[in-house]
């Protein structure tokens, strides 16, 4: 029987999504041979990866002066290749601090340029807090702004984007990206590793405003080299079909809930209703992040200890509900309402949650 | 009806290896969740790494000096991270060019360190020939020798590997990995996309001796930077375990078969039944590769005109036999015999090529 799959990432698909992909993995489309064995540039293979492309900047509104790429290697490779890529003649950037993902990313970009390292956090509050824009220390000179848009170990969201004057915005949005709209004018890249809302694991996404892209490091891996790879539509070199018809598929699904604006929704719904059961346990259920940036896709939260953790944990699996521990480096539990994962299958996790916490009445 | 896909990559694979991956699409081992869903740190998932990385060590009798890796990115990622990894401080290797691909891998080294380009081919054959290797002018100073074991696009394959002094061989073996035995103690690498005789696209294998590991260059991007994925066992970022099950299922495919000892028996069979054909009508199926040099695993050929070909493609294509069109490079019909294509399809091949010379008797 199908799990309801709380994982961070590689995460939950919808069935009709993976129904698809078993179909192409043995004939796709009435060709014969699987998707996994068709050459890659093969006219229908070249169609597929234009299709993708299309719906994916009609589904996020991607203005034309964005190129948008598929590349090999998810948002670890981008970390080296934004850098390599984009720091451009002056080699500065700012990267804006606010978690694990956006610290990791800002050390690789260290190894390229002189990178100031910005606290996105306010040092002042109790829980964890993006910190007003105005008490930033950016440095004017930087040729980007990178920050992570949605923090998936602590579990911390931008409700918006960074306000800020001059460099243009560059955005990891591995764990957030088609889950609302984005305001492109902000912008001068958007990258995501595809295995959370887009597909799965083994490439990653990339928009990037091409007039951006005349300045790229001469170590750039030419694999890695944006421009190369706009000049060649992403098929420099062998690109995964079955991943990007993943994405196709994970795109289509998304139009058809009614696109990004409709999924911003349920998604709010769905988050809402998880925290709303943490603050009516909030001596049971600890999330520590401030109200105003909690995450709509990650939620930590914490027991009173250890054994009431792998308790829960057992419990929850007992209902067919897994993969709720947190991340390794933080311990706790997490769970992750990603687009796929359903209104039923959140219902089942609140209901689960006010049980157990029910259960330990001498914790309430 | 499935089709027998002789292209040269992505290429086919054994019915029993996508059977099986349709069931890991939806499901996997009965954990309740697609394989595509499983996240990657998983016990499930570093088991599933492991099983695969000592099923290829046992087929391919790697000792245990060499350390296995699988890494996001094709045989073009690696055409960047083995300069990267592997040049040390003297910046200098020596790439031995024989054909489309080892000239690729020598453009890209010559951006990170100072390449001597060796010709491999011997100019005074009017046959495509590898040279003796006495004639080549290798640096003494180099710190690897680079080359192709099997060309692709010129279908010219290394019988045996270099015989040279000193310097270690780096291989790049993707297009004949697993199809014969490798004698490693030549080797200082080897490594090959996955999407031929080892999976899908989207990764590849990389097999190297761990003492040539301490010398990378700092702009390595850390992805890429194979100390640190040995550290890591190939897990630092997110690898798509899909793409393994891939692998593994490949390799547990071969070692049905008997392992890379027997198959290389039927590859050899499968190729001199082609070649037969080939020279049993040298006026109209023209190979320009000499015999001693000529790949097991692709035979390009031409026919007399452009239009002949266009006709088989099309006669072929009607006996359900595709993806024999040549290198968009070179032009000509190419057939590409590896692993998993059965006898039965060669035998198909063989006979759609005779019937059509047949009907050809003007150029005969």
């Amino acid at each position: 029987m199908r799990k309801s799959n709380f994982s961070a990432g590689p995460a939950a698909m919808p069935e009709e999504v993976l129904v698809q992909l078993q179909v192409a993995c043995f004939d796709w489309r009435g060709q014969g041979v699987s998707l996994l064995e068709m050459p890659h540039r093969a006219t229908v293979a070249v169609d597929l990866l234009e299709e993708t492309r299309q719906l994916f900047r009609a589904l996020l509104n991607i203005p034309k002066q964005f190129q948008i790429l598929f590349m090999h290697g998810g948002a670890r490779a981008q970390f080296s290749a934004i850098p390599l890529n984009l720091l451009g003649i002056s080699r500065k950037a700012a990267y804006l601090n606010t978690g694990v993902w956006s610290e990791a990313a800002c050390q690789e970009a260290q190894r390229y340029g002189e990178i100031d390292r910005v606290t996105g956090l306010d040092p002042d509050s109790a829980l964890s807090r993006i910190a007003e824009s105005q008490s930033w220390q950016l440095p004017p000179e930087s040729t980007y702004v990178h920050y992570c848009d949605n923090e998936t170990v602590s579990g911390l969201e931008f409700s918006r984007p960074p306000q800020i004057d001059g460099a243009p915005l560059v955005a990891d949005m591995s764990s957030n990206i088609l889950s609302k709209p984005i305001d492109w004018r902000l912008f001068g890249a958007v990258y995501a590793g595809m295995q959370k809302n887009m597909g799965v694991a083994g490439l990653s996404v990339l928009v990037v405003r091409e007039d951006l892209l005349d300045q790229a490091m001469s170590v750039t891996p030419s694999f890695l080299h944006y421009k190369t790879q706009v000049k060649c539509r992403s098929a420099y070199n062998t690109l995964p079909l079955f991943n990007v018809y993943a994405a196709l598929l994970m795109c289509q699904w998304l139009d058809k809930q009614g696109g990004v604006e409709a999924i911003q929704l349920v998604n709010q719904r769905k988050a809402a209703k998880v925290y709303a059961l943490i603050d009516q346990y909030p001596a049971f259920y600890r999330n520590r992040v401030d109200k105003r940036c909690r995450s709509v896709m990650n939620m930590p939260f914490a027991l009173p200890n250890q054994a009431l953790e792998a308790a829960f944990v057992t419990d929850a699996r007992q209902r067919g509900l897994i993969n709720l521990e947190g991340h390794g480096s933080v311990g706790g539990l997490r769970a992750s309402l990603y687009n796929p994962i359903s209104e039923h299958a959140v219902d089942l996790l609140v209901s689960c949650m006010e049980t157990f916490a029910r259960q330990h009445q001498e914790y309430l």
